[in-house]
């Protein structure tokens, strides 16, 4: 690394990312301050998400210029003087989430709304808006704090190299699928129903295989991503054939009920006659969630939303019914992922091959030079989850 | 028990309750059928409920001529052939629950949400429009189904006649606001916020305390109802000054915060500006519970209310801040209480003089031919819980 | 079913059953009460279970003319007067556990240790000593009590008797094997330890693999039931090299540290040396499992064992390392299997094809009559688990 | 704090304890590593501690010149580079633990067995043989490493120094005692038996009290600890009455069983007949604990005691009534308090008047030149904890 070397995908403005040279990372936190937990990585891969769209569709209320990426794994080249447990060398997956590890949301594992990483609210992240100002990193290199207590070092090196397409979602997508699968109290031979056949739908419905689901259904309207989660050994709910999704639900499993419901959509939601309908996910999850059932809700919904389809959905404000949920003693369960409580787990079984997420979530991996494609083919519903190679280690390693 | 000797409280009309003169319980379930399981009651107590005046004031499709009370504690006057662990003379408490003990839900806890007692949907209850037809006990005699299962028994005679103004509260109130405190996340060193200062409310504040919390504040516009609130040693917290909840929280505990909020108010919810607003209570809730904290709503939301103040309100939908509960990572916990979960434990904290909840709801034991009274005064907001005597026998007790 | 139609396996001595006409079951409870909430079923299949081999190997107190039998699956074909939930033709799921679903063990789901069904103890059973002399069920017809809270039912008829071999598993030692896996803490990507390669040990290896473990070991002396294991899929550990379970541990996951470990062996365990060490599983545990890390014990300890190799075994008392376990702040979780609390789902993991746990015990149907070899060839340490099929059924739907 | 101005209590042989200078913390780790996350504190309070007997009394290996103390409350005084959170000035409450916040026991709140911080062992204390090394606080000054993950900031200093008696429990007896509340299962309602009445007893008694208890009790044989626990409100059971326990749990509550029981004694356990007998307590506890119950056990357990009363004693082995426990369905629970995971919120209860702990476990504040005194009346009995006041400030502050 020098001072010229670094590169990064940044937003311009609605519509438009540039890769361009950027600052090389600091030891200093977003105040300015000089802090000693941090660690340069060297960007191995990096994703990009479904929420990295919010902000290039201007969704959002992300300045221009800002420095994309929150789902990064890298190796560590250099680290602060409060570093122990991590080496130079070690290959380490980033949470998301940025926490300190010491607040009392920290404390109690509940590491996406850690309180002293982000001055305007609970919970920091990388290269996000309204999330503390941390450089994202879709970029050749980044700054990571607090690493001792954020980072997973992954235990062998080559061994990490050659399933680093799997681990690359270990950042943010598959343990976001698994909370929401958690949330939803999917286990053991639970019927389930993911909204939404993205990415982290996707990374949902194999969270919610290898958690003991009996049955995963995942609805979406893109046909495309229909036919990839079904190859992926999912079953497909076509919404695009008519809006009444417990009669579906009914064809697949007897009856227009499901034990756990995931909403991995959020509010971009559309609805069957076309049109964003911010609340129709979570609508339709309390009518075929049973009764006492738990529905968990990883898609992003948000306070402020520039591109709001009316005044309410502008200032986050869904018309929900409520009666209805209540009726059914069901709960709600919402929020970023706390990704520390789950990376370890999900890490393992990835090493002992019980759980090939690159391919059910359609890697494919391009050059941080290609990321401009890589965000307008996605933002076109493409069925494919985009990793970056910014040193091109993975096209070695493959 | 003679064929002519039953009479409870009716519901005539928006407004109007009766004592009549009604039918013997009769061992037969809604549907006609014979039923081996059930017990015939002799009501010792039965109270008048927050959830009662929903159907009074017509806020609900209760028909004319339904037998109405779902807060019953009773002697086992004669039992079917499949009772085996109930005797005649025992004095039990039923909950308000109608549950089988043997679905599903039932099996896991959740007798809320019975799945056979009631056939247009989940849960049943006595005298409630909608809960499985079953037959109201604000009234001197009544069948209660499923009833080794259903029934707590009290341990001696003697002491439950002697508590029964406290143990009265076990069919509903107390484990009501106790599910909402629990599903809230209180524990010992929470602080704690209950919205509502009527029974419910109280109730909730009480089992806040006894869970542990450091410190619990009610909040209601009701000046009478804040000042008995305060009399049983809970914080108050008057709406009526201004509508900047946060603000007034700051002013007792340091912080516009607290770990743990519980939402006894339901949908007939109001604003500071006067007029009902049936969302503003939740959104309240989002706003001042903090990050990863959770919510818990025994207060009722329904799926019809032909009384709501706009078309979203009739059908039970709601325009909730959803994006910034989600922000804030919270959960959200709703539905009917399961009473048998916590009503031996509530029991025995009665019992050994740990949880003197008459006093902290104002019981207030009248006949039951003054019920319409009861009714009436409890409608203007009396800070006061109205226990029915069908026969006398707290009177004599005293 | 007639007067003389009746059947059964009846233990004789140590080392003796026999096949005997028994009486027909009765709708009485062990005290001679009659009944009305009990079925009876023609039972289609029921295995042979290791905690049967204790009684018939004369390590317990059972007398003989004791009808032996608690895995039971079966067709209802006539029903008490209190049953609702069922009707005649059902295909059903007997839990070993018998429960009256109406006390305060049975409401909180711990089924395992009801309070009503044997006035000895807490804790009923079919045809096991000191159980509450419930009739077992290695016969043609077998008597069900609190049929509509004990039974599960199969959705379809033929579906059931197509999967019988698999469902047949359900009535205890799936649900005991899982609930040894679920207590000793086993998640995704948990590193699992199971000890003892019978058909427990083999059911709680499948349900730590359907829970999500990332390596699942099974560790035994016994050849045969190595290699089966290993064709399974999980990873054989070979208790006859030497004694040093840690290293042996090592070899295959890079340290000497299990996430959890379940004993599913029992108090008959045997040492390297050879002779019975009854506390050596335990003590293993406690050395191989991490810090914090939680042990299930579904393996069977008793109170009184007049086989017991000194004084202490005799009486059940165990020389554990307890210090070690305390200073790695471990926690032990002990007893009968709550089946009700577990069944249902691993049904549905069965119905829907993820769950071929009849292959993973390596069952195999034999007849009524061929019990008594049955009982000879398991004790001799066969890898099959034994099914007996009363009526030929499965025989047919093969 | 000068270079001679450090005072500490140090372990000189069996029986002998003595105040002496020793050398000023400094900014190194056991290792002699520096470290940058560390404070110096000034200690305010330090409690000599029952475990802290074990190791005077020569029942462990604790080297001569040992300093003693893990019981600490202080005033922060100097900081390393990378502590944030904290400032000169504030006053914190030290857990006993020593834990580096960003291991994986430590990130899952099981900061009790902390992996990185003792290299012989999981789990850290300072002052404390085989739990890393870490200098005692038992002293003017002391060394808290990981400061702002370990420490837990008092919110005002005026109030803190107002309470400093209770909240000096709050670094280890408080959370002690409550673990093991929480451990054994104890809720609102529950009939809770603890062994031992010395402070852990009654930390754990008042902990099951604010959960919820219906019935506390407390079992000891020594009259004065008796006759202080039946002051604090709760019930004293004699063990010097007979050793028939269940007999006298059942004279108090009617029956010979408890919900929950706490093991507060450890493996100096004695028995009716006088002499040490280390497995009684927990015996006992699975004798009177219901079916499905739990046993906390906070008392320590040791892997090696020199002077156990046999073989087996030594090595930390104990001969268990294990099949007892599992006819019983119980579980247990052990090892170290992860005391992060309680002491903010035992901490609100205190500042809110909920929990008069100091009263409750009779303090008395001694200067740090008597702790040899303190040491002997404590280990003759005496009712009383003892807290050591190494610069007068407790006195100051009274």
């Amino acid at each position: 690394m020098s001072a010229s070397s670094n590169k990064g995908v940044v937003y311009i403005g609605p519509g438009a990312v540039e890769v361009q040279t950027i600052d090389d990372p600091k030891f200093d936190n977003p105040a300015g301050q000089k802090i000693e937990h941090a660690v340069i990585l060297k960007v191995l891969s990096t994703n990009i998400c479904g929420s990295d769209q919010h902000m290039v569709r201007g969704r959002t209320t992300a300045p221009a210029g800002l420095v994309l990426g929150h789902e990064i794994t890298g190796e560590v080249i250099e680290k602060g003087a409060d570093v122990e447990m991590l080496a130079v060398g070690d290959i380490v997956s980033v949470p998301f989430n940025v926490a300190c590890g010491r607040c009392r949301c920290c404390r109690a594992g509940d590491t996406g709304v850690c309180l002293t990483v982000n001055p305007a609210r609970a919970g920091g992240a990388y290269g996000y808006v309204d999330m503390g100002g941390w450089i994202g990193g879709q970029a050749r290199y980044v700054m990571v704090p607090y690493a001792d207590f954020n980072l997973l070092r992954f235990p062998d090196r080559d061994q990490a190299l050659a399933k680093i397409r799997d681990l690359t979602m270990l950042s943010d997508i598959l343990p976001t699928g698994f909370h929401g699968a958690v949330k939803a109290g999917v286990g053991v031979g639970s019927v389930t129903y993911v909204a939404g056949a993205g990415p982290v739908g996707l990374a949902a419905a194999a969270s919610a295989r290898i958690l003991g689901s009996a049955v995963v259904m995942i609805g979406d309207f893109n046909k495309e991503r229909l036919a990839h989660a079904e190859r992926a050994g999912f079953t497909p709910v076509d919404l695009g054939r008519h809006d009444r999704l417990g009669e579906m639900v009914a064809e697949i499993v007897g009856a227009p009920e499901v034990d756990a419901a995931i909403d991995a959509v959020g509010f971009e939601a559309r609805g069957h006659a076309g049109g964003e309908q911010p609340a129709i996910v979570l609508n339709q999850m309390m009518e075929i969630t049973r009764a006492a059932g738990q529905i968990g809700i990883p898609g992003l919904y948000v306070t402020d939303d520039p591109g709001g389809v009316d005044e309410s959905a502008r200032v986050g404000s869904l018309s929900l019914r409520f009666g209805l949920g209540w009726a059914k003693a069901q709960s709600f369960h919402t929020g970023q992922t706390p990704v520390l409580r789950y990376n370890r787990q999900l890490m393992m079984a990835i090493l002992h091959d019980r759980l090939p997420i690159a391919d059910i979530v359609n890697a494919r991996v391009i050059s941080l030079e290609q990321a401009p494609e890589g965000y307008r083919d996605f933002d076109k519903g493409a069925a494919v989850k985009y990793v970056l190679d910014p040193h091109g280690e993975i096209a070695k390693a493959a």
